[in-house]
């Protein structure tokens, strides 16, 4: 059962879920004071040594094996072999676990899973590296956004799923008067859980957007498969070995939780989610396969797609302070991010600022010059921008001068002082007026932005929620120092359900999202239809069953 | 605002959901100490003199008028006339009171919606006499079903609405340390309305299935639509008038709930949820025209459809007693209700009963006699089967005698002694064995039942599933004196998602939902996706979203 520690640590997360205010169950910082003097170097040597040889954390064994990982940094194989497996036989192992893991408690559930979470920790560095070498992010956000980050977010679900579990009473005496008796009932509910689920991830960001998928399905008693992107396997096959651990340490059958690799060569989501017994998908990636997954008849999603994220600037206090934080949020994973700005949309009057008025093209330049200052800082750059992970980003990068803009930034060669085969890209910026709208109403993904000249800021919003609500948005950044304008960017981005964040500047970036406050992802554009970790992502996932017999004559 | 008479109103119901215990807020009897000694006359008049006219109770006008509503007891039509309007009109006037009513606080919203219940609670006789002379209904079931216990459903959506909006802060001060300083940023959250909303009303229950959707588009900031059966208008135009007049009342525009009438000349149904705009649609109705409102991409649909329902009797204590109780569920408004049972699971070694073994043949025959007993008591009878809404219920209950299945109650002429004309049908009752799957694995909708015979309780259960996942089921009675067959079923239908009511004997039925205690219709086979009133049925009318600042440096 759920131990009286672990029953605090939970109650805590879920007192963050309603009080909104910031709450971290896991220390970002991988201080050694926090983490261990050793944790660092021996996560490191942990992952030197999963390199080259099959992957044998698991409790699954296969006469198959493969994997496709190549790391970012070096450009070599990983050379890791996973065990594969038919999606017919990862969902028969699933569906013979299924009424065991539905009808255990939520207290057992989320002691298994907060075990399981336990296991998560003591891998942080381990899976940073892991996470480095397979997405191409810098150290630091490897190891945040993989280990703690990650970790919080899959708390977070569990916590609202118990929360759910046990929202309404389990059983209760229900008694009708009827004039001269009564009719009383015994009624009791379950939670009774949807079926298989099936969790899809993401090339770059394997553990984050993978563990609250998982987590939530896992505690509303879904046993659930893992599908990683068969680039960036090693650290949610880290996280599925710790998960496999905790259920076998606590009793339950570790094909509760399995891990369903595939290779490039022969991917298996298809067929894997389209199996009827497979109930639950949640997915990260593309908008092409997510709208496909959208579409399946039968099934209940909860996808994470592509979005055209806009910047709207009006006026401003501190120019420089607002660009300092604009170059940042431009170059940090070297746009790869799913929070990361594409669209700056400036009046052609200028930003109003402390200083005067800033005409776009000044702008332009000066966020060039900020971009350049930072990626040219030796202790900085290269731990911002990291790797590019996907070679058709590099390309992506490359080609941004044949769109027929006017280029501001080029990109140009980069080199990393660790990682001399580093894959890298410099970030570009072009400059091109409002009219030009195919060429920046898509998405294109990596360090590629335009400033967008308009007619005026009604003008800029205007492009900016027509953007999000056709082509979708996980974000958006506003500048202004107008309280009607910011009502009136308000109202209008609330009604393409896109979370704003106003007159960013200092250590805080639009592309930050935090556990247990922002809701990641509204769920309302196209840019997907589910949102960490609100009370539906866990509703969805069971179904409330009823039942009810007369109660026993009182003596 | 919302008086502190409502919100303590409010606040009960909110109460009532989280027991789970007996609430009841509209007292369901019809005495005239509760709603006045001239409630009853008050309200046959006011029926009456609402016949052969326009209706004029709402807050719309056009040149184009049409209505199709004829009595089920007389035969005759109401000759009431509707304003009609295209889908168009319609959207558009939704559309322009969206922000409006969106930006009002759940506490102006709610405070409405009460006020408007209060009129509804005015018109429960009215309401009555109109739902019996357009679905049928026998007056008692009219005036309950239709007044408290649809008023009941209406405020539980207010109150699960109300909850879910105010579950989270509205504003939070989140801080963040950073070691030697703090970030600090102001976070709101709006609760978005998905849009415009469509309710689409059915012809045997036209305000108990259409409130609760009605009232949780409302609450959660949806101008409604609602669209009813052109066979039952009037109960719901009363309420859609109580509505209008609360809303201009409180100094809000009647468009934020309108009527949609059509005439099944020309129906506008597919048109008006097509329409962009409209964003979500509840639907009560046939299972083909619910899975198209289901796979309409881009809206969140609330349905309930079609389901085979079953009683699975394995052992009794008091054989009369069941029977007595499954022949008033059989004959209860004529199975015109979406709970009503059709199949009668029996083993073939008979059904264990305190005075020995009962074969499936003369359970049948049992069950026959009683059901004759119920309907031939002139005290009783005409008051519990009511009349049939539509002519192809009556047809379908005729042709039964053609399915090839051993007739045991054929059905028979019955006479109404109030209206002679009244359209009525004698419940039929067939035996087969359980491999003619082929003739009961269908919704026939009316008074039609099967005692069907299995190899044992297993079989049985296996069957009810299967009946469950694959055709959909609402409710579902089981007799079993064994905890461990209980155990088996409820293990067993759990996994159907179906609610099952254990040995009901006396006054209380396999067909009853009650309010703030069942979840109508689980969501989870295909007999529906939605559940009155469960978190989800909210949640899905609104989206959060965030927004946050940097906080101004404190003093």
């Amino acid at each position: 059962m759920l131990s009286e520690q672990r029953k605090d640590f939970l109650n805590k997360a879920i007192a963050a879920i309603y009080s909104r205010k910031f709450y971290a169950a896991y220390p970002e910082h991988p201080a050694p004071a926090i983490y261990g003097e050793t944790a660092d170097a021996d996560g490191k040597a942990a992952f030197e040594a999963a390199l080259s040889k099959p992957f044998t954390g698991l409790a699954q064994s296969s006469t198959q094996h493969g994997g496709d990982e190549v790391s970012p940094y070096t450009g070599e194989s990983l050379g890791i072999n996973y065990p594969l497996f038919t999606p017919a036989e990862l969902v028969e192992k699933a569906s013979a676990v299924k009424r065991s893991w539905g009808k255990a408690t939520a207290d057992e559930r989320a002691n298994v899973l907060l075990h399981s979470l336990e296991l998560f920790k003591d891998n942080f560095f381990q899976i940073a590296y892991a996470t480095m070498h397979t997405t191409g992010q810098a150290y630091m956000m490897s190891f945040q956004a993989s280990g703690p980050h990650a970790a919080d977010r899959a708390l977070e679900a569990v916590a609202m799923g118990y929360e759910e579990l046990n929202r309404f009473p389990a059983t209760t005496e229900w008694e009708k008067p009827m004039g001269k008796y009564s009719i009383t009932l015994n009624k009791s509910w379950r939670a009774v859980p949807k079926g298989v689920a099936v969790v899809i991830g993401c090339s770059t960001f394997p553990t984050w957007n993978t563990v609250p998928g998982l987590y939530a399905s896992l505690i509303t008693g879904n046993p659930t498969i893992v599908k990683p992107h068969p680039m960036a396997v090693l650290p949610i096959a880290i996280v599925v070995e710790c998960i496999q651990k905790a259920l076998l340490a606590n009793g339950f059958s570790a094909d509760i939780c399995q891990l369903g690799t595939d290779v490039a060569a022969k991917p298996i989501t298809k067929e894997l989610i389209e199996n009827p017994a497979v109930k639950l998908v949640d997915y990260t990636g593309g908008t092409t396969f997510g709208n496909y997954v959208e579409s399946l008849a039968g099934k209940t999603t909860f996808t994470e797609k592509a979005g055209v994220n806009s910047i709207i600037i009006d006026s401003v206090d501190d120019l420089d302070a607002v660009l300092n934080n604009l170059a940042f949020s431009l170059s940090l994973y070297s746009g790869q991010m799913c929070t990361a700005p594409q669209n700056f949309f400036i009046k052609k009057e200028g930003i109003q600022t402390k200083d005067g008025i800033v005409s776009t093209s000044d702008f332009a330049t000066r966020l060039a010059n900020a971009v350049t200052a930072l990626i040219d800082n030796p202790k900085a750059g290269p731990h911002i921008i990291g790797a590019i992970q996907n070679p058709a980003t590099a390309a992506r990068v490359q080609k941004a001068a044949d769109l027929g803009a006017e280029i501001v930034l080029p990109t140009r060669e980069l080199a990393n002082p660790m990682f001399a085969n580093a894959r890298l890209a410099a970030p570009v910026i072009m400059k091109v007026s409002a009219d030009k709208e195919s060429l920046f109403s898509q998405e294109l993904f990596g360090p590629i932005a335009f400033v967008i000249e308009t007619n005026d800021t009604t003008h800029s919003v205007a492009l900016a929620k027509e953007m999000a609500l056709t082509h979708g948005a996980i974000s958006c950044g506003a500048y202004t120092t107008s309280a009607d304008v910011k009502e009136m960017i308000t109202d209008e981005m609330a009604e393409a359900y896109t979370p704003v964040s106003f007159n960013l500047t200092g250590g805080i970036y639009v592309n930050q999202n935090a556990t247990f406050s922002d809701f990641h992802v509204t769920g309302g554009n196209p840019a997907g239809n589910a949102s960490f970790t609100n009370p539906e992502y866990v509703i969805k996932r069971f179904t409330w069953v009823g039942f009810r017999e007369p109660a026993a004559p009182k003596s």
